[in-house]
């Protein structure tokens, strides 16, 4: 009988050459380990809450009441909740159609999109256009409706910052389109320089592929550097020269561990610029619930803001999402709360500050322990953790160790990951899952294990890391780049 | 200077292709109008809570709580939450690895796919995997998956019934397939003719179309038909035949609104079956905690569980999944729940079965009072509503009416679901959304309004109708397939 459709050897190719590396083997051998009962740090994933960040309170009080509104009429229900929570409660279910299990609008509750208009409006200075403000179930599935109605081919590139954030190469490849990619400079802090923009989008022509955007990761990850507005400049005339779309992922906004360069969106870079750059660049700008201080990833709330793309294509990115019907309400209400949370004189204020501070400080905090960790490691370097959630220190492995990976048929890289993880349960990301330089090795871990847990963490690495070097070392000394 | 690639122009001609008419000219209007202050009443998609459904209780107590796990150590919790939605509440909150903030596993919580397993084993008496059981963001985002999975190009074919959810054109346009109509018979109770399948897939290989999949919607949307047992199997032989993929679309299988066809699983009866059969055809089943009686259509949970798929296959989709990271965590909550209902002898049994059992009973009547009101109509004919949420009356058009829509350059259906949108504020879907045959007319409209609206909500209708008609038939009759 001839191989059935969901055989393997007949699964849409594209399907198939799908790479993602952040829940791919180190992933999967650390939940394996897990069920053994080994103690596993996961640090592959950007998921604060999943090692030990509490909620915020005050928007989880608003979610619940939305969730359960028949309290509202309790009496007792002022002894555990706070009135601004009911209040907002309240307002919020009057935005719904039916409460929570009601399907919103497939752009998002009308009412939500106007308050992340105005967040949009405080934040950069230019009026905003709640019509132009998709909710969607996560920024991911946000770039990925994108992604899907940009590319129509392979022929059709993108524009991807190396190291990258694999949703864009797995997107990419998974609509059929080309990943082109640019460098980020690890010695210049992982700048970007926008000759090599050129020099990319030049091969990528040689190639015959018509680069049709630009993706920018701000802060970045894997590499937590933060764009500044002078590099924003550059990177928008760029697109405008070129003709690209530009899609600005900026799920990281509030993860700011430096003062130098504070978050500026690429949208007020935009407009600052004025015309004709400021209405012929078309911008897509991503964001999340799930990152900041908020770390709510696990309720998918995220929207995209759409400048200069004409009403016939904003119509069209309607339409598929009314295939899906609706991103799903309660994490709408996350993102209501996150762009207009509680104002100086509410009762829950000074609880709300407290805590958001709280996070922040520590991650900051977290950001240089981790730095400073690496870089006392033997054959390890590693940037400053300027913004995000990540720190991606390069490796220098030894010749033999390379050898050792050929042997056991890994990349050197997840090699090296692999024993990291048997040795000390910390599941990273090996850093060839981001793309790198040839003959350059990195890891990716996060920032987010508990800061009184951090100090062993790092112990626990730098035994492990000084161990392995001293294994594979010989006097002829290391492989450096 | 050339097109940008967010210009219509030059989008994926795959997105442009896309119909989706139960979002399409019909609501837009409906919105158009509400914002003018006219009252609507949408009856164009199934979601029952923005028609007045209240939610139930239980479920809702449970996932605020999960919502507000500082509560739980609250004295004063006991005063508004009942101890067995307490008990569940922590019970859920230890499945998940961080509460509902963290992302879980891109498949679901394990623990929560187990509890599917259980529920599936319960009601088909066979044993089910959970590791072969995807949690998703409502069951749409789950046979899109599928599909993307399935389809490679324009030359694979997806037999879909017509009239069809538009889910399904759609979903399969976009990823660039090709539909296979099998069209279910008006004159029959909508019901499925096996030699009607094989003209199809026939007429599509002639075409040099590969089929590789069949939909079956059961209980069937828009046409409300329950399958027999004895017509399951007729499809499942047909699908071993000729190597198709059965994709099982049985959102509404606790929706029956008659006694003679109870709902019967595509899973059970190809278990049945026996080998060769039950180990030869490849079967994804879908279902969703946005219809029964729950109606959390806003919550977007869902799951799909695969039979006979190889591993290889099981890990493609899985590592598909992961690049959105997890479906949401509280909607995987309310399908834990929906599954695992309370029983006999917990504190809040009674008070479920009550709400539960009258959201049913109360739609089984109004699946009555609709047919009955439809019939009462002039050139009007409606088959019962078995199963599922929607009436889907047949509306004969006379000749002038059909003139009269051409000159307004409308479908004749869309010209008469529009001129009912006006008079009534009744929004309903026009048959050809669905697909129909030549010359023959529909609406679709769910059986959702509360019943105490229902008899004035079919006076309106009848009137708009019976005025509709006088004003364009003539002596001659009407036109009638």
């Amino acid at each position: 009988m001839s191989p059935k459709a969901l055989d393997y050897d007949s699964l849409n190719e594209n399907v198939k050459k799908v790479q993602y590396a952040v829940r791919g083997e180190l992933y999967l051998r650390a939940s394996e380990l897990q069920k053994e009962g080994k103690k596993i740090i996961f640090t592959n994933v950007g998921n604060p809450h999943a090692l030990g960040q509490k909620p915020l309170t005050f928007p989880r009080q608003v979610v619940a009441l939305c969730q359960a509104p028949f309290l509202l009429d309790d009496p007792n229900v002022g002894l555990i909740f706070p009135a601004d929570a009911i209040a907002r409660a309240k307002h919020y279910l009057s935005l719904t159609s039916g409460g929570l299990g009601a399907y919103s609008d497939s752009r998002g509750l009308p009412g939500i999109r106007k308050e992340v208009a105005e967040f949009i409006e405080r934040r950069d200075g230019y009026p905003s256009d709640p019509e132009l403000i998709f909710l969607t179930d996560g920024a991911s599935k946000g770039v990925m409706q994108i992604l899907n109605t940009i590319i129509r081919g392979e022929g059709d590139g993108i524009l991807v910052p190396v190291p990258q954030y694999p949703l864009y190469s797995a997107t990419i490849s998974l609509f059929g389109g080309s990943l082109v990619p640019y460098y980020l400079e690890e010695t210049a802090n992982w700048g970007l320089d926008v000759n090599n923009l050129r020099q990319s989008v030049a091969e990528a022509r040689k190639r015959g592929i018509t680069v049709r955007a630009m993706v920018i990761i701000n802060p970045g990850n894997p590499t937590g550097q933060c764009l500044s507005e002078a590099n924003l400049k550059e990177i928008i005339r760029f697109c405008y020269l070129e003709n690209l779309v530009l899609l600005g992922d900026e799920v990281y906004q509030q993860n700011i561990y430096q003062d130098e360069r504070p978050f500026i969106s690429a949208r007020k870079v935009l407009l600052d610029m004025g015309p004709p750059i400021s209405k012929g660049v078309q911008l897509v700008s991503f964001h999340t619930v799930s990152k900041g201080y908020w770390g709510e990833c696990g309720q998918r709330g995220g929207y995209f803001e759409m400048t200069n793309i004409p009403p016939q294509t904003v119509d069209e990115i309607y339409k598929i999402a009314s295939i899906s019907l609706s991103p799903n309400v309660p994490g709408q209400i996350f993102l209501g709360l996150m762009v207009n949370p509680p104002k100086p004189g509410d009762i829950s204020y000074l609880k709300f500050v407290t805590e958001s501070k709280g996070i922040l400080e520590s991650l900051r905090r977290r950001a240089q322990i981790m730095t400073d960790g690496f870089n006392s490691c033997r054959n390890v370097v590693c940037n400053f953790t300027e913004g995000a959630m990540y720190s991606f220190p390069q490796i220098h492995l030894p010749p033999k160790a390379i050898e050792a990976a050929k042997k056991a048929r890994k990349v050197p890289d997840v090699f090296y990951c692999l024993k990291l993880l048997e040795a000390t349960g910390i599941s990273t990301v090996p850093g060839s899952g981001f793309g790198q330089k040839e003959g350059v090795f990195h890891l990716r871990t996060t920032i987010l294990p508990a800061e009184e847990d951090m100090p062993a963490i790092m112990d626990s690495f730098k035994k492990f890391n000084d161990e392995f070097m001293a294994q594979y070392e010989d006097n002829r000394g290391y492989s450096r780049m």
